[in-house]
């Protein structure tokens, strides 16, 4: 078992969640929210995972427009390890430079790679899971990633195609599938050995650092350039200047993907299986979901408000805080209200109001993205 | 033809028009409110008949709540003329202490009788008709009544049944029938000879008086009363005093409906078909088909918001005036905010706001009514 101290969680904070809009915003994305109790996405994220390691081994990858939040959420993480990307380059050169400066700290380390923004119901169990997964992954070249059990023939999630039990609950990953069409998806939840992908990976500083000097050895070099200069004056320049030139890439589409087409046996990737109430909130509608099934309130009708009353309609997630809110005959519906905007969507439609987004960025409308 | 000082036009607007709420409250009734336009409903109606009698001319007849802000847009009309209920008693009182208190101003005074809370697309057509029917009024005991062509088999408003043709373009009226239900009204829209009870009305101010005399003796024995004391001190305590004492009842079912069972020849009630693009607005889908029908905006979106993006929705009506409002996939919505307040109802629901209103008042939530 690994030693407390050996384990570094790295938690990717740079996405924009424009899903939440109008609650986010550029430099409120939805991690800085508390879509779900009194924390932020990103304070819950911090805290489930502080039994497991001290606050000055955390690492948050985030960009500038959120740092200054980030800062403010966080105070307990050391500084200079609240880290902006100088220009957003998806997650494989954002986990490699994680990587490289770890291992100049401790050559024994082993990553935890968390997203920010998912809610976890039942973080003992979480934290569990974790132990065994921190165990595997430190005990040579392993890679770890946390399935999801699928409770649903979901599209907008990549699975995960599990093989050969191994030990400690895991099992060998067979292949890594793209986010699949509705029939495929049904077939996946009927096979029973698929899983969710969820973006929680475990693996040693240096078996994540030599995977990317392999498949991915350009950004790999301009990585180790930036960590040789982390700690001294030219750290900021370097950074600004190389990282932009790393490679736009996915750690699963540069790294997992061509790995496990080795086969499970060489591959040395492990799914252990995750059941703790893992929930990505990916939209209104989940949120929703996800709140009525905590709190099961009166037909179905979540309605955050200062008073409220609702006449024939159930279903409906409602947001604004200040005011009286009336429902009178209507059902499945989000409405979202903010000092300057106002949403009004189905909640099966609920997965487009990132779209809104794109059209304010487009009209320049800035004060409202 | 009646002189022009003759007519003297009584407004009713002691309405609390529930239906608009949140926006209209107990002080700011929908007449108060600028629904359709820029100027307020009860403005629209003053100005409409402005260039049929001097400002002097004007009597409102509106309640305690209401009336400071009465007096705020109505500031041509003579204060004293802005006459506030001590407690509401429908409509026949109301119009008959207009009838006395005329009576005493000027012993051929013509009576036109005005909801203040309708719109009314063509004014010109509506003064040409008002002109015809006032001098028909001011001929004799003539109950001149103004009926609207039904497009529709609406069953929320009386209808009016006319028989013989008359003098003036106007036809004797057979009868006067309660709200009908979905069949009778379709039949009634079918017959060719139904209207609907505009509840505008013009009457010479003894017809009327004398009407509630035989119709309605003991009331009109009050109103005679307290109409005697206008002018001096005792009136404030006269009024409050002795106007509560009066039966709490309609002028259609005091007085038109007994003297219509008279046969049409005797009753001297005629109706007066109009037709000048009246609408009374009678609830937030009313609003959204007249504002459609005026602006024709895209997919049937009236949006009154400050910038707005409408995807995959129609016929929808938002009033968020200061906020960018957006819609994503949902269609005939009602949603309405104020400072303190959020309404979001289907338009096909919106006759159902008043019951929001009625909880609030169940409630005690008095700073939301």
């Amino acid at each position: 078992m690994a030693k407390k101290s050996h384990f570094y969680p790295v938690i990717l904070a740079g996405g924009r969640g424009t899903r939440f809009w109008p609650l986010s915003r550029k430099r409120r994305a939805k991690q800085l929210l508390a879509l779900d109790g009194k924390q932020t996405m990103i304070q819950q994220t911090v805290a489930r995972l502080l039994p497991l390691a001290p606050a000055k081994c955390f690492w948050v990858i985030t960009n500038n427009d959120l740092r200054p939040a980030m800062l403010r959420q966080l105070r307990k993480i050391p500084p200079l390890q609240i880290v902006a990307e100088p220009a957003g380059r998806n997650t494989a050169p954002a986990i490699g430079l994680a990587a490289f400066l770890l291992l100049r700290e401790n050559p024994d380390a082993v990553l935890g790679l968390f997203p920010s923004d998912h809610v976890i119901a039942q973080p003992h169990q979480f934290r569990a899971t974790l132990k065994k997964g921190i165990a595997l992954a430190a005990a040579g070249e392993n890679i770890i990633v946390l399935g999801i059990k699928p409770t649903r023939p979901e599209t907008g999630y990549g699975y995960i195609e599990a093989g050969e039990n191994a030990a400690g609950g895991a099992q060998r990953v067979r292949r890594f599938t793209e986010k699949p069409d509705a029939a495929r998806a049904r077939q996946f939840v009927e096979a029973g050995n698929y899983f969710w992908n969820s973006g929680m990976f475990l693996w040693r500083a240096d078996t994540l650092a030599n995977a990317l000097l392999e498949h991915l050895p350009k950004t790999a070099a301009i990585l180790e350039k930036i960590a040789a200069d982390y700690g001294t004056r030219k750290f900021a320049a370097t950074f600004r200047k190389l990282y932009p030139k790393c490679e736009n890439i996915s750690v699963d589409y540069a790294v997992l993907e061509p790995r496990s087409a080795r086969g499970e046996e060489q591959s040395r990737i492990f799914c252990l299986p995750a059941n703790f109430g893992w929930n990505d909130l990916g939209s209104w509608a989940a949120l929703h979901e996800h709140q009525v099934a905590k709190s099961n309130p009166a037909n179905g009708n979540k309605l955050s408000a200062s008073g409220s009353f609702a006449l024939n309609g159930k279903n409906n997630y409602v947001y604004a805080p200040g005011k009286f809110v009336a429902v009178v005959g209507v059902s499945n519906l989000v409405v979202v209200e903010t000092e300057d905007a106002l949403l009004i969507t189905a909640l099966d439609q609920s997965q487009d109001v990132g779209k809104v987004v794109k059209y304010l960025d487009e009209k320049k409308l800035n004060k409202l993205v």
